[in-house]
């Protein structure tokens, strides 16, 4: 009943999951969104709906934007007198672009936490849905209970503000790729008139798979020892071949060429019979790696 | 005691496994490899080893071949005699190479069978480890309990013998992709002087929500309905733009400019607001999905 307050501006699918979660929560919640209708399935939720942004960001201490980039953030809240309140941004986006709307928010008198979510709308709010957040501890501290609303694994990663973004960008680097993968097998499949539903089960355990082996390439990359590898470069170079084949099956492989001139290019470096982990080397440009700089964000601020 | 006697070609990594998952379970093993010191551990562990290729594949009416191409395993196997034996080759390749490669060991009187391990040789032997096969269903009956022995989840995909390669083609496309998407995060880690390691357990939470929005796909897929997307065009395309901005990270983004072609392309298709999984329109060249051929490869012969 006394649950503080809380502010959702950017109702689309994820603004309007995290809205609804905070209904269910019980926080009195204000929601506005540029094109109002938005917010119709939210106020029949109990969402009281901001005529103004101005008036959305009055009514709450805790703001939180949930829009496609930080430019439209910047363009939505313009208006509003940000000053004293908590903002937090869930939207995705590059760390320079973190840093950027850090900037702006920190001329506009706002305490600042730029936030990530990495999931699905319908993931929002579940026990272990997992929210990393960078910026001002405070913030973090002051608001745990309510930010733990949006999912029971809620991190603080630093003080720096582009750390949420710096590990989305990291993590969520794999999704397209991953994904057109998958869409390309299913095009092969549909080549020879089968449904892409039979690939279910062997995705699965394939994308377990890929699971299984990516502690293995950490320490590869952290220790800088590719020696001794489980799949080498040499073996990803054969595969390139067999991939180019598939245009003979009906399916377009260019999106593919980079990355098999990226092994080749690993492979005529001497890396042939190294991990293919080597890759993160020819990844880093003008990488250094150094060690004057914190290893592992939670040396600097624990996760609570 | 009277296990069936079994030949395997060709020791690297898998290859070792495979036999010593066979002496593990009582088949007596032959080996042979190229390079005979390969076998050494395998004799250690009580496996005969051929002199030559010809005195591998007389020893066993059954020969696993795990070389690295199809083209290496015709050269291994050119000086043998194999009239009458069953051959299963176990190495990686397109469909068009398993073609290749059944043509030929149908013109050398081999009764042939194409698998496909998608798994590392760590997990031969498993009970979940998942192999499948293409080909000669009579060949797969009559060895079952011996193919069994590499891997608990055993299945025959249907008569054609490409099958195998078709769907570890399909399924494996995601691999090098999702990899080198992981190593650019880890390069852009580095690049602020973090480790690898840190982005384990949030690349993990990632790859298992990639795996649990996988049916959503191939039901969009196999419906031709990209309606009410979960994600869509335009939010990946809006995505693209973030990517970009890592090169100046100290990452290297040259291998995704393709990627983000293809969604561009889409989105000037019209597709903006449809599911990403509209891309696999895009990745079909001259695919027809016809539906006079069968759909699911279980219709033509269910796993045992």
């Amino acid at each position: 009943m006394t649950k503080p307050p809380v502010t959702v501006v950017g109702l689309g699918s994820m603004g309007s999951a995290l809205a609804s979660a905070f209904l269910t929560a019980g926080h009195p919640t204000t929601v506005w969104n540029r094109t109002a209708s938005k917010a119709d399935p939210l106020v029949a939720q109990g969402a009281r709906r901001a005529g103004t942004v101005e008036d959305a960001v009055r009514a709450s201490p805790l703001i939180i934007a949930c829009l496609t980039t930080y430019e439209d953030t910047v363009a939505a809240l313009a208006p509003a007198a940000l000053t004293g309140r908590a903002l937090v941004t869930l939207n995705s986006g590059s760390p320079a672009g973190a840093r950027r709307m850090a900037a702006w928010a920190d001329e506009r008198g706002a305490r600042f936490l730029d936030g990530a979510i990495k999931n699905v709308p319908s993931a929002v709010g579940a026990p272990d849905t997992l929210l990393y957040y960078g910026g001002d501890k405070t913030v973090f501290d002051e608001h745990l209970d309510t930010l733990r609303v949006l999912g029971g694994d809620t991190v603080h990663l630093g003080e720096d503000t582009d750390l949420a973004a710096l590990y989305e960008t990291a993590v969520g680097g794999t999704l397209l790729p991953a994904l057109i993968g998958f869409f390309q097998g299913a095009a092969l499949l549909r080549s020879r008139g089968l449904e892409a539903e039979t690939l279910l089960p062997y995705a699965t355990k394939w994308f377990e798979m890929i699971i299984s082996v990516l502690p293995m390439y950490t320490k590869e990359i952290d220790s800088g020892d590719y020696s001794g590898p489980a799949a080498s470069v040499d073996i990803f170079h054969a595969g390139a071949a067999a991939d180019l084949e598939l245009a003979g099956e009906g399916v377009d492989v260019g999106w593919q060429l980079p990355m098999h001139d990226l092994v080749r290019r690993a492979a005529e470096a001497g890396h042939g019979d190294r991990s293919i982990a080597v890759l993160t080397e020819l990844l880093s440009v003008g990488a250094t790696g150094s060690s004057t700089t914190a290893k592992h964000p939670s040396r600097r601020a624990d996760r609570p």
